[in-house]
């Protein structure tokens, strides 16, 4: 069994890149266990409030280092990483030399109402991710444009292509974390 | 009287970038009166909460429009854009079309304990507010390594090479500011 | 009479970046002077030619610096800013201390056959520009997607908001221009 | 045996990158064989010349495909990549569809005489080749501050912690290779 704690970077209640990490829990192949963290708690960093860490941010750190991989969902502002899911990359990073996202392996996914999804953001998101020492694969990304379209009215995917791409990013990610379970060199 | 509002990137109480922002206000000609918005109560973005905005964000709206210029002074997490300082930038982007950045001009701060200060931070943060129409002056970063070996006990800033870039870049953001008084064509 | 001097990032002889140029000369306002820079001749940078300068170099810097704003146009290689672009900004601040590009007014324009336009490279450019010093618009781009559709037999622009949008692209350029006429303080 | 090919982005004949490459190649372990390419005919690209693709070009792209891993070396121009790697870059990614970067991994090292190396660069770089489809192991950038004061006058590597950094970006690269070199499920 693999673990995959999926993270989405809005907290709207009907975000679709939390629905689509929904989908991602369904259409996950049987070896892959995808939870989706609950990161409504996490409150804006403060290194004065980090010893002791805060209860959910403990608990986060905690289920990133207990998973095999990390499947980040999240929409692009202002052609950026959002705010949100930034905090909860600086958390998890804290305290200094204790990251929990170290040698993770990733994988994204950018759904947007219009057409570019989140091409902008992925850049950056993946310059940061890999600034903190995490396995990014190649072609590890899933943009969804124009997501609405894709979606029946109860938010599951219907869209075969899309269904078909995120259950390759899955088994991509499968894929690397098993060419890094063998301890490495340096 | 130019009106300047400056925005700490850190929550920490005894952040070295809101001392900074403390010593620009000192350090200010007479013609400018800078405030330092208080961003302790802007929650994380979420857009189901928008309307109506947080009051908090709404004030701090008020604020950006009222205000000539925008100086930010931030840390670097993980070689970026810190999520606090992003999290402000996003909601003061809200709701969509009622930005209230458009065109405000820009100084940055970016002050640090290391030898790097914020060097491949300033990249993004750039980035992101040329994305967001604002006006980024040409040389308009003051980075501050080493900053605590440049200040006192009372946190004053007692180096007077940063001193002088402090002051340099408020004369800078007036110019600018003066430059784009008059309405643009487009 | 406003001088502006146009540089595409493509040597393909019916490049469209280099089209859409042809077309700007054309749309230009009666007051707007633009010239072409030809940079067939200008070699690979290598810092052991530099003293004298290769003649095409030097001629380049001269025209660089004799004109009021730069309008560059170039397609998007690889996400990022193509290396003949590249190696033009690179000449074109060297030597040492010696860049003609500093406080230069810019104008950006992104051709391509594909949906995307340059959106990703935009933001690299961006940022190079930002980073030698020139003075870089808001909202100063011009994305043109699926060129082909716009230009008849003829390389005329036929799509009338493309010829409005680079006409506006020159209007910006000038108002910026005329903003920083008079000296600056710093 | 493992085969590396090193590529230094600057062209001086005295470039302290094609110096510390000279120096890779005696640090190397002995199971590692690196090539040095010599990109001086490389030409500028230009699409029109691209069938057949000068015979340069065309030696480049059997040597990185004949290659186990990359090795970069390259000073930083305007903050990013210079034009003369990316030029070579955008060239082995030619024509559409036939890139020969695609999955060989990576290593990088910036030389430079001043204290920040090339800490902004290495970040655009990182970005373009994880968008060329390369493998780019975690923490595989090698930043030589500083340069001329850790080498003696014919150019041998004289401190020993950057012998040391050396070695073991090449052993990570190794490491990588292996763990990529069973055939991939997508």
């Amino acid at each position: 069994m693999y673990k995959i704690l999926a993270i989405s970077g809005s907290l709207r209640k009907d975000s679709y890149n939390t629905t689509i990490l929904r989908n991602a829990v369904k259409l996950a192949p049987e070896n892959i266990e995808i939870e989706i963290a609950d990161i409504h708690d996490i409150p804006l960093l403060n290194q004065d409030n980090e010893s002791p860490m805060p209860e959910s941010v403990a608990l986060l750190k905690q289920k990133i280092e207990a998973a095999d991989g990390i499947l980040f969902a999240s929409p692009e502002y202002n052609y950026s990483i959002g705010g949100v899911l930034k905090n909860v990359l600086d958390w998890g990073s804290r305290p200094s030399g204790k990251s929990s996202w170290k040698r993770k392996v990733v994988g994204l996914i950018g759904a947007t109402e219009g057409n570019f999804a989140t091409l902008r953001a992925f850049y950056d998101v993946v310059k940061i991710l890999y600034g903190m020492g995490m396995i990014v694969p190649v072609l590890s990304e899933v943009p969804i444009p124009n997501v609405s379209t894709k979606l029946d009215s109860e938010g599951n995917l219907t869209d075969e292509k899309t269904k078909e791409k995120v259950k390759n990013l899955l088994i991509t990610m499968i894929d690397w974390i098993e060419r890094f379970k063998s301890p490495h060199n340096i």
